[in-house]
């Protein structure tokens, strides 16, 4: 590891010697790809796709350990997701880190293995970065911002703002919802559960690769992570000319998730996914889309979850299990801060 | 501004309504760019070139405003001139946003709108982002981190590494050194000093156009941030097969920062710039570097400050004005923590 240091310290920030040999320890061997071991300020890449897809995120997660994953999967997951929903195939991320005075060694170390597997697993490559250290009690152990470049094809259609959107469209979704949000609230809480509960944090692209080639006719994609589920179908429907039925009985719900929502008072629609899309599919290929998803071993649990409709435009429906409906609508505010 | 709030709340990143009303009457308001205006999670880009620079830093500098800038203009100068040292154009950045909980609106706003204009005279767009806020005490007011994609032409020879370099290149460097740790330090500080001392934070992408342009024979650029003057110096000789000499009496230093450096005991070579770039060149093309630099507004104090040579390979050599030298090494740990 960095030197004989089992505690990141201040000068692990300074751009000196501590610095290069934490970049060298730590970064380079475990990112390990040609154009990080440059160590040049910018990374030089060459991508010969014309159009490209570019996102940012901050992870600020509490804890940073999770069953399921850890704040450095967690950024890859996050980023490379951004990417995939706008059809796009990630290619390269960066990664900056903002580190507490003091932090273990050994705990970014484990993030820092962490990132370069589930990196590995997506196809992708951390190739820049930076590290800052601030003072003890000045932020929280460490958050990660990752940024990521995606490749799009030439024939590619904008799928990301939903224009192409329809009547008769149907919703997919590829599993459970709420198992994130719920994951790190049992282990906030360090709650006793006779069922563990696990953040369904993954990469989506190669789903999202299969859904793509099983239909030219996929109009809409996002991963709903903070705000849930609800928070995608509102954005769909709000200033829309059409409405949409979210048929409640085909929502899978976790049962350790449902009872601890219970417990807590939450709606799990609005709970975080961190390995959830929500596919917009013309309703003659929705079959065709949900067998393709169920191939994969991030959809085997994928369904048909709503459809869009000419009735109450601009507004989303839930029709709920026992007869009723409801309007699914934005949250104002925070559930559960520091999710993501 | 953001509804009727003026602080920072949990809420604000949430991904619900305050999340939504926080990016239209901010981020989208004053980035003011197309791409940005779709607010999908990836901004989707057209670039024909094929070779692209790729960077990220975070910025946690302490205190946020300072004399000469403040962090929201240092996050788009520092990532500026990471591409352009590269010899990449910078066209687009990302922005992602750490807050504190109850963080002032006013300052936030403050901090964006300088972030906007920085990025209009860099003639780059913000066009991606994000926000998380955490609770209060858990981050120190608010931490930025920018990405960019810079462009490189097809002709590009790659000067990050300095590979090009041999015996008889001269190093320029476009003024005073130590301004901008200094310029923290006395803010930090609440100095009352004679003089102001001002940050030299800069976007020096057009500074850098017409050194390019000036010369083929440019075989190194590096901006001196973190670790200042001396610390480029150090990487520049390291494990090379030839020396440096840096000429002491060449060292343009501000008399307030040489004041204060004396007074707070540091070495105005380890300082920080945020505006100041090192540039190898060719000795035939010195002066006509020199005179190019000369005449941008961020290169008028621009001078020659020292040479490569085939003698003491591997070290570099400060030659002071008392007539004597030593060698210009590495610090292994933090003179200034949160510089930037």
């Amino acid at each position: 590891m960095a030197g004989n240091n089992s505690r990141i310290l201040l000068g692990h920030g300074s751009g000196g010697s501590l610095t290069h040999e934490l970049i060298d320890n730590l970064f380079v061997k475990h990112f390990n790809n040609p154009e990080l071991d440059k160590q040049t300020d910018a990374a030089l890449l060459k991508i010969p796709h014309k159009q490209l897809a570019f996102t940012t995120d901050a992870f600020v997660v509490d804890p940073i350990f999770f069953p399921g994953g850890d704040i450095g999967k967690l950024a890859i997951c996050g980023t490379v997701n951004d990417i995939a929903v706008s059809g796009a195939k990630p290619l390269y991320l960066s990664a900056a880190f903002i580190i507490e005075e003091g932090f273990p060694m050994e705990d970014l170390e484990r993030i820092v293995i962490s990132m370069a597997e589930e990196a590995k697993k997506a196809g992708v490559s951390i190739v820049t970065g930076d590290t800052k250290v601030v003072n003890k009690d000045k932020c929280d152990k460490v958050f990660i911002t990752t940024t990521g470049i995606g490749a799009l094809e030439e024939k590619y259609v904008n799928i990301s703002e939903g224009n192409e959107i329809r009547p008769g469209d149907k919703i997919l979704i590829n599993g459970s919802i709420g198992d994130h949000g719920m994951a790190i609230m049992s282990a906030r809480n360090e709650l006793k559960l006779s069922a563990p509960l696990l953040s369904d944090c993954a990469s989506l692209n190669g789903l999202i690769a299969n859904i793509t080639k099983a239909s030219d006719k996929v109009h809409f994609m996002r991963d709903a992570t903070r705000g849930g589920l609800a928070t995608v179908i509102s954005e769909l429907s709000t200033n829309r000319s059409y409405g949409i039925n979210i048929d409640e009985e085909q929502l899978l719900i976790d049962e350790a998730v449902r009872g601890m929502c219970e417990l807590l008072g939450f709606d799990p629609m609005y709970v975080a996914n961190e390995g959830k899309v929500v596919v917009v599919v013309a309703g003659e290929d929705a079959e065709i889309v949900l067998k393709a998803m169920q191939k994969h071993e991030f959809g085997e649990d994928s369904r048909i979850i709503g459809e869009f409709v000419g009735d109450h435009p601009g507004k989303a429906w839930l029709n709920t299990i026992i007869g009723g409906n409801r309007i699914i609508d934005m949250l104002a505010g925070e559930q559960l801060p520091r999710i993501c």
